[in-house]
């Protein structure tokens, strides 16, 4: 273990320089906007909470959580994502207040083990929570509101995938019932989106073909609004059919919000949060393999803060959105530089003032010394224009 | 050691409420707005350093660190100011541009013992370095530029308190020479504004009554630029002497800002971080009797990063402007409500985009049932507009 050098940070964490700050602000304003425009209310929790409460209530693993002890020897974790302490929020602070709660957030979270894969140990999430409404016109508003927020970080061309954890769920009870590590296998293969494994882990079951042939047929359902007919030939479950009807609900109010265009129905997709209860989604962008925004229901998780109601929402990866994304493009403002000597630094001063007054960004100093150009004029360069306040009262 | 229950979080850690948020949404946004305007370019670090290296080089005492181990068992630390961390920066990815930086912030920081005197163990902080330039021209910027960033953030009543840490130095060493042990509870007393126990340790030093008189003096050393006369007056060392006339150029510059009626120089000030060398600044506004604002020169700091440059700085104590201050009011903004029956939905949510379109923050739901209202029209109570696309289109 050797000491780290000064200069040095540690794995998995990142410096954002001036220009990557602007990109990262300017999506950060555009999409907090958007989503107030659509009723939803800012609020902010803290970086650390109890590991027994949000820790364990989060869908992160127990070893990409990051840990500490406070000084009575609680454990307390990082936030790893913010679904969790909103839950807490909604059952203490916000507990009068009417349903259903419209809450948005954008926060930096953590994951302990990504360093160790040259991935980010902290990234940021902008999102929302709505909380009290278990309808499909709820889940639709969250599907659009994240088309909206995408299309608010200038992510132009882009897919959402949205499934269903009731239906697999169904269906799998249906053609293996009660075979919890079986099914547990082959949703890890689906949520890998590794097909080659699934297939493998269905070859396994030794299944009669008329079942083997209904897991298999999962991996056609993506597609349009036809998706939903041809899920309900698969699955006579109540549990399937009734997530598909509820799938269905929500690609036609989809349909009204006239963004549906946008909307791949995929049973293949299993949300990556353990919490997720019916409705998931994914958003892909076209220059990116892996989602810019994930989202779903989870109508259990409130219940473990002590106030039982349902709730959807979605996250934007802001990080992806910055990094992968030809999206939001800044311009360098252009500045004015200001150089003065002693006997002229009220004027030069005041100038300084009036240009920030009208918006300009204005950066003044002593003229180094008398070699130094006293000619006012553009420094292409730097993009900026320098105004010379001379002793000789020559420069302006 | 109990077991938190489901809706608390950690001590000395905060939820923001959406209206406690829009507070300091709008006073980020401002300041480091008016930060922009003065050439500085907005930076992010992470919220982990390693101890050995930012955690060491912090001004925060060890025991009120934040620390935590990395899976190599490596000491980790979340920031506890953002002065170190950017100090790091200007010594790696910013090392080859151009001097002076000029850098912003607004981030926030953690102090592990404040959660048990009741105080936040989390807050935020919004302020500047100025990187590569000892002049007083830039310690009278980053005065002059706290002043504005106060103005910015809504406080209209403040002064600045401004002393030097060379002239106390030097005083000191001139009356206890190499008396290090007093020096620095001489200090203690006066960074308390304790200044009878100040008196007392003077007392306790049995020293000849001119002597004594000379370190009593400095209770007295708090007023206008005439201060930098009486001090010149109090001490014949070289130390003090620089000192006095940097900061007496520091306020000539001041005035020629036109902002030297909020600074007040005091030479019983001591910035409260470790680090500061030359001068160091606090801000009071009228409401509060701790500081809002503190900043000052620190010419040794970089060289721990393996980078030697001067620089000066200050931050804001947001969190103190945000409960303390009566500055930025936020007014709720007005939102319009559209309820609608499940046939007119596409005719309503277009209505809705549109209303966002021009700026209106708009909630739709489906109309309940049947017995709910279905008049359109303002919810004085809820300050929102009401509007209904009910099934019998008599609402509209």
């Amino acid at each position: 273990m050797s000491k780290p050098k000064g200069f040095e940070k540690p794995t998995g964490f990142r410096d954002y320089t001036p220009h990557v700050v602007s990109k990262l602000r300017m999506i950060e304003r555009n999409v907090l906007e958007c989503m107030e425009r659509w009723g939803y209310r800012q609020i902010i929790t803290p970086t650390i909470e109890y590991y027994d409460t949000v820790g364990v209530a989060s869908s992160t693993s127990d070893r990409k959580l990051f840990k500490l002890l406070n000084s009575r020897g609680t454990t307390l974790v990082l936030r790893s994502d913010l679904t969790a302490p909103i839950a807490r929020v909604v059952s203490s602070m916000l507990k009068d207040e009417a349903l259903p709660l419209r809450l948005s957030y954008h926060a930096n979270v953590f994951r302990s083990i990504e360093e160790e894969a040259g991935r980010e140990a902290e990234f940021f999430q902008t999102g929302v929570e709505l909380v009290g409404d278990d309808s499909p016109e709820a889940d639709a508003e969250v599907v659009a509101l994240a088309i909206a927020s995408l299309q608010a970080a200038g992510v132009s061309s882009f897919k959402i995938a949205m499934g269903h954890m009731g239906f697999l769920n169904g269906l799998l009870e249906e053609v293996i019932p009660g075979q919890t590590a079986e099914q547990e296998q082959l949703k890890e293969g689906l949520l890998g989106r590794d097909y080659v494994g699934y297939r493998q882990s269905i070859e396994a079951l030794h299944l009669e073909p008329g079942q083997k042939q209904r897991l298999e047929a999962i991996l056609r359902l993506r597609g349009g609004k036809e998706i939903c007919t041809h899920a309900g030939e698969l699955s006579s479950s109540p549990e399937a059919a009734k997530s598909i009807a509820h799938l269905c609900a929500v690609f036609e109010v989809l349909e009204a919000y006239g963004v549906s265009e946008h909307v791949l129905i995929d049973l293949t997709m299993i949300g990556d949060f353990s919490y997720y209860t019916g409705m998931t989604f994914e958003g892909y962008a076209a220059e990116l393999g892996s989602p810019v925004c994930s989202g779903g229901r989870y109508d259990n998780l409130l219940q473990q803060f002590g106030r039982a109601l349902p709730a959807t929402g979605f996250a934007l990866k802001t990080n992806r959105i910055i990094d992968g994304v030809h999206g939001i493009t800044i311009e360098e403002k252009k500045s004015v530089r200001i150089k003065y000597s002693p006997e002229r630094r009220a004027e030069a001063l005041a100038e300084a003032a009036r240009l920030r007054s009208i918006g300009q960004n204005v950066i003044t100093s002593l003229l180094a010394d008398q070699g130094e150009a006293i000619v006012s004029g553009a420094n292409a360069d730097r993009n900026e224009q320098v105004i010379i306040y001379g002793s000789d009262k020559g420069g302006l």
